[in-house]
């Protein structure tokens, strides 16, 4: 299934996009199931009337914020990557940019996160495979980065605890406190980076990962 | 409200942890608020009645998961470490141990993490007072790590990092997979505690964290 929002206008777009933030903030604090369509024509200050006009579902509305983020974290990333000489800067260029998009939209980024898997079967596949994507392109550069001297099981759990380290922000981050989006993307990078590096370092040197 | 377990025979614990564990499973399967106490009691194949019998309610389950793993991830901890002379090593012995219970407890662990905020205030504050001591220990580990030499803030990162990267296992992680709980916290305690090293040696090089 593929829905599509292509021939909408902007205005209409901007509107789809209020009320999909204001659901994203609702699924954070109630949890998807528990957020009816009352709630989200409340806090989106629209009739449920106008709601149905945009979508016809809570699901539709799931899914519009799970692919319009999905969306926006691969938009353009292939192309950016390509810019880039070595893997390591290629890495913590894709670290930095993916929290920077992370703290931008912590909302909706928590709901693809912990909501997202709860969309019917069809709608689901069409996220899952933007994630497996997205997953792909890291796990590529890992590959570069460990010159392909790493065991596939390891080199999914390397990018997993990468997305993990990024993707766990969102429990604690208030990205209007003191450490900006940029302080964080650093701290993040230095550590993940310099933590590969040493991984990589290490096991060259006892022969095997 | 501190619920009193130590009367009970070992007979009694054993049964309450075998309904403990049968329930964190559907809490991470379906969620807590959509598990009824009658999955409850088909999952850990008991009556209603022998459920309650241990739990009056729901929410005394889930407490019961909460403190349970809570109390194993602090028993004995501060002992352990004081065993240790320098910083890193201690650093690199929490990092290995908490994932060690994490893999090993991985229901308990998502159950904590995702769901124990639902209980009522006078529960829950129990279990977020012995997060907050377990979230102070890894604090000081790495405020001696760092010799004092960083800010408030950048520690509280740096520690929520920490625990992000760690707990982040339990949405791809299978310990009986080919990476065993062993290799897995070899490969997190590697990428963390050398990624936090060259933190703290870039950090000190400009002369500021």
């Amino acid at each position: 299934m593929e829905k599509n929002w292509t021939d909408l206008s902007n205005k209409e777009i901007d509107k789809m996009q209020k009320i999909a933030k204001s659901a994203a903030k609702l699924f954070n604090e109630k949890g998807y199931l528990e957020t009816s369509m009352d709630d989200i024509s409340n806090a989106a200050q629209l009739s449920k009337g106008g709601i149905y006009h945009y979508f016809s579902s809570k699901n539709e509305i799931l899914f519009f914020i799970s692919a319009n983020f999905m969306d926006l974290l691969l938009r353009g990333l292939e192309e950016e990557l390509q810019k880039i000489e070595d893997c390591f800067s290629k890495l913590k260029y894709f670290i930095s940019r993916h929290i920077k998009f992370y703290s931008q939209y912590l909302s909706e980024a928590k709901t693809v996160i912990h909501e997202a898997h709860l969309l019917p079967p069809d709608y689901f596949k069409v996220i899952a495979d933007k994630e497996r994507q997205y997953h792909q392109i890291v796990s590529d550069i890992l590959f570069d980065y460990f010159e392909g001297k790493i065991e596939k099981d390891r080199l999914k759990a390397v990018a997993f605890i990468l997305f993990g380290t990024c993707n766990g922000i969102y429990y604690w981050y208030n990205p209007k406190g003191s450490i900006t989006p940029d302080n964080l993307s650093e701290i993040i990078g230095d550590i993940l980076c310099v933590g590969l590096t040493g991984y990589k370092q290490q096991k060259g040197d006892t022969g095997g990962f």
